[in-house]
């Protein structure tokens, strides 16, 4: 310890409570988030600021509120704010109280604005009375109570949903009996942001989750959806502290490319849209004819036609000739349709000029044709070849529309990849990875576990807990049909047998029902595994591994690559990839090629496990749907 | 300190090296980056793995090269390898030695490959050697000696800069004087991959830096692209350290986006790419009249008729009857565009109708149009809205071509929005911000930046340790304009005036000669800043900052946001926003408004700055250039 600290017994009581660096304010979890729940701060004298939860209000005259506890407070003297049209409280207002003059104490900022909207709702003064604001900042689960004197400032000002309130005032007591430890008793207002209650969409009440969807920008106000988004920072911050403690090194993939990244998903084609040009060109994907040429058709023809003469003479099975005249038929029907296509287009060219110049200028910015990025593990394993262990956390975009709840067009992934390591290695390190984070976040996020917990799903620490403890069950694709193939008491909608890819309820039952911990299910058929996973000796499975965790299934896909230049290159063949391509993918292989291994993490499906929530919508910052996209 | 940590110095001695947890060797930096430089470790059996950065050879026979200085070795018997055609090295074989059979010990993995690819370049046996090879495995700046005798594997299979080695061995002092501490002397070889040294890139000798961006997949093994990503992973690491010591939430921000950003870049444009079908639509910006239907464009011929007459009934000043009269010129001649538009799409429509049927294909996956995020600073204000202090760090995409060697269309960010936090306040945090990570990045990768200084920027140690110390000058805009006027020893291209852009050169003379300090210049003219920061008092000014620092200029921008509803209303009608775009932003400001501020880095300027490299396409793992994209 640096002796220039002072020691903790030293230091003069009560301490000052420590400011949050930039925004001079007390940050609610300093205070609430205490071990003593912030009494060891009372008679302190803070700043904080945060977003009304909820509201009650107290009617000062007669019973002074300082010492009265609610169930003494009469029915028509305590208001429970629910956010809804607050009509009975002005009522109240209008017919019980005499009209007195407005006197509003807003201290700091612009308040102008504030003045002027309150003045016009309300001429005359509401009776005295005090607020008692349950707000949060955004830093803890648990809400600081303020009460507020209706002197400082009228409780319909302060007491809708939402409205941002920053305050001075001394900590003390709560003067109401709660559940709350301390609250402020507000001297100023610095600031007060109010709110349109008829257009607010939250209230003290809770909305169901996909109800929050459609109001993204409002929706971390609450107190489920912050939690999310702090365990999911949580998520975050523990996978970036695993791998640089391990020694990894984080590289950026690049979002934009020209790669068909292992192809086998859709991407998204990037266009650019300048100032006055409107710019289009014809995507095209792989298994698409828009950019074969017809002379390219016409030569193929050619050579079909041939290819059937040859047939016909040898001694080759009816099949292959079937086969042969079906593919030129086929052909044949490309060559028409291309040839259409190219005497409409010649004809639209001559009618407008402006589209081909477009056409120019989209050129110009990119050379090559542009991609979004589904995966970034090629990228990863040409820096694994170097660098030695690599990883990347950033976004990766799919066109697949399948299982939505899960999986969205766009998805953030961490992936890595470990040079001069085999399966065993990277299973090991994909296990410890999930042992890592879950204990992280069950240690630092605990409170929002909690509360997640109860509003949400009860497993939830228990499940986080044993991730932590229990060792994982390593089993063959092999053993996985086998055993999946014994179950009697249940029928599996897709029918087990070898070849065919396990489904999430195969996983479930392994899972849930038979193992009853995690699963790593590992060399798979290599049909239902990528190109460039590494072939095991039995020329029929390849080094993958799938981790399957409880909740959500498959969380984690890795494999060895295939290091091997010459089965490398059969696989591309095998697969009909486009081998111009995958050149300096293969040139990895052909230049002091190394043994490695990766894995890949759905970061959005982690958090799901984490949090206990059904919907990946629910987890992410903003909603980016299937068929609509957020705002 | 826990007491089940036995003391270091009861530790029992050798002790043995901590193996790469899921990779089965040793990583060289826990060699090589020990303070006595690996001596300690003498006589340890380990693996170690990496590439050949340089070799030579030693001739076996007469004189025993493990006690033989390099000095005493004839010109002939050593030789060293430049990763060019070796020939000369073949020619020593051919003409001098006996030619015996190959004996190639080679251990583990699946070799067969290399063995029969080395049979067939050496039928016959080289002589006795030694190869002494320097090797890299991405963890370390240095590179640690591997002592291979020829008996284990022929020299010319391993010497080729580039070639892949897992070996394991004793380590050992080194055998030939030189600038090493410590080397390994191999008894088995693990794994060899070969390279093809005609076709590999790299050599012992370094290539310009521009040269290598066209093999991105290799260049990380040079120890410049290594080290600069080493200090790239710092950077990285370093900047989520700061947000999360100060409680800070990571949110993701989306990609895909149906926002047009701040109004003042142009986007990418998302089309999907599907099997069969060509997905189009026309893209358009901001200022494009195509999604403007024709009936809107008369409406409004109508509406400002009528105000024309208006303002001549009226008193108005002739400027403005001028302008209304303009103004409706040039709605006029939009309408003949666009109708003439129309009636050139009607026509290809009912010539192409499979055009039509794509547009419906490529509405179903995006009811809104998609574009690239060019900022997350909207979506980190809404977040902010509600949890406080959040921070971002992901890619941003922007059309721009200006500038290439700092700004590249897709680019890496780190934004940050702090809720109740004014100018003053967020500029402390760009300044910390940029102290801490500059002091992290020399604590944590000083032998990659002494590398760097050596080879790029002398000046780069000296100018991170006086960032870390330095105090900032805070300017105003009008001190700076007032500074810059003052010059007269100096011509400046662009002359400066109050509400000019300050460019590159006025920002280096102000950080470079005038305050020899990095600078803070605030409070700009509100027209060279985006629509949603502050207004000042004076109606001229907004609350506004740049971070100027030596090299390379405005790295950090920030400033306080307007949140006021009708100033930021004000400003999106004088800008021509279209306001339907920004609803959910104004809702910020009418449901429980915040005063907030933040700031966003280029971070692939801040390597940059802290590597000492000029081209920021150096910089990135993978090159992305404008008009070429990486393969």
């Amino acid at each position: 310890m640096s002796s220039d600290h002072q020691p903790l017994d030293e230091m003069p009581s009560p301490m000052p409570v420590a400011l949050s660096k930039y925004s001079k304010r007390v940050l609610l979890k300093t205070i609430l988030d205490r071990p003593d729940g912030g009494l060891g701060l009372l008679d302190q004298r803070v700043v904080v600021g945060g977003w009304v939860k909820s509201s009650r209000e107290v009617r000062k005259d007669p019973p002074p509120p300082t010492t009265q506890p609610p169930a003494a407070v009469g029915g028509d003297h305590t208001k429970e704010h629910t956010g809804g049209k607050d009509v009975k409280c002005v009522e109240v207002f209008q017919s019980r109280i005499p009209f007195l003059r407005t006197i509003i104490k807003v201290f700091g900022g612009n308040t102008g604005h504030t003045k002027e909207k309150l003045e016009s709702i309300f001429p005359k003064q509401p009776p005295p009375s005090i607020s008692f604001l349950q707000i949060s900042d955004g830093s803890s689960v648990i809400s600081l109570q303020i009460m507020v004197d209706s002197s400082i400032a009228p409780s319909t000002l302060l007491m809708p949903t939402g409205t941002c309130i920053l305050a001075e005032g001394v900590l003390q007591k709560p003067s109401l009996q709660g559940k709350h430890t301390i609250e402020l008793k507000a001297e100023k207002l610095l600031h007060i942001g109010i709110v349109d209650q008829d257009n607010y969409p939250l209230s003290k009440k809770s909305l169901p989750l996909a109800r929050l969807r459609d109001c993204a920008h409002f929706r971390p106000r609450t107190t489920t959806v912050a939690s999310v988004m702090r365990v999911r920072n949580a998520l975050n911050h523990a996978s970036h502290t695993f791998f640089q403690n391990q020694g990894f090194v984080h590289v950026e993939v690049p979002i934009l490319t020209a790669t068909e990244t292992e192809g086998l998903s859709k991407k998204f084609k990037i266009f650019t849209v300048s100032g006055k040009e409107v710019k289009r060109e014809e995507p095209v994907s792989m298994d698409d004819t828009a950019d074969i040429s017809l002379e390219t058709v016409k030569l193929s023809i050619i050579e079909k036609s041939k290819k059937i003469e040859e047939l016909k003479r040898s001694d080759s099975n009816k099949e292959a000739l079937d086969a042969a005249v079906h593919d030129l038929h086929k052909t044949n029907a490309l060559a028409a349709e291309l040839e259409a296509r190219s005497k409409s287009k010649s004809k639209s060219k001559s009618e407008s000029h402006k589209k081909t110049e477009s056409f120019k200028t989209y050129d110009e910015f990119f050379t090559n044709r542009a991609f979004l990025t589904t995966s970034g593990s090629l990228h990863l394993e040409s820096c694994a070849s170097a660098l030695g262990n690599v990883y990347a956390l950033g976004p990766r975009f799919h066109v697949d529309k399948s299982d939505s709840k899960k999986y969205l067009p766009e998805r953030w992934m961490i992936e890595t990849e470990i040079a001069f390591a085999e399966l065993e290695d990277v299973m090991n390190c994909a296990e410890d990875f999930l042992k890592f984070v879950s204990h992280s976040v069950s240690e630092n996020c605990y409170e929002n576990l909690y509360f997640l917990s109860k509003r949400v799903d009860k497993t939830l620490i228990d499940r986080l807990q044993s991730m932590t403890s229990a060792s994982f069950e390593k089993i063959t694709y092999d053993t996985a049909v086998e055993v999946l193939n014994k179950v009697t008491d249940k029928t599996f909608e897709t029918k087990i047998q070898w070849g065919v890819a396990l489904t999430e309820e195969h996983e479930s039952y392994l899972v849930d029902e038979f193992y009853k911990k995690p699963v790593i299910i590992h060399d798979h058929p290599k049909e239902l595994k990528p190109f460039n996973v590494r072939l095991n000796d039995d020329g029929k499975t390849v080094a993958s591994f799938d981790v399957i965790v409880p909740k959500v299934g498959a969380l984690i896909r890795g494999s060895q690559k295939e290091e091997r230049l010459n089965h490398l290159t059969k696989r591309i063949k095998e697969l009909g990839l486009r081998k111009d391509q995958y050149e300096w993918y293969l040139d990895l292989r052909k230049q002091g090629t190394v043994k490695h291994s990766g894995f890949s993490v759905t970061f959005d499906v982690m958090v799901l496990f984490a949090t206990g929530l059904n919907d990946v919508r629910d987890v992410i910052p903003f909603p980016r749907q299937h068929g609509k996209l957020h705002n």
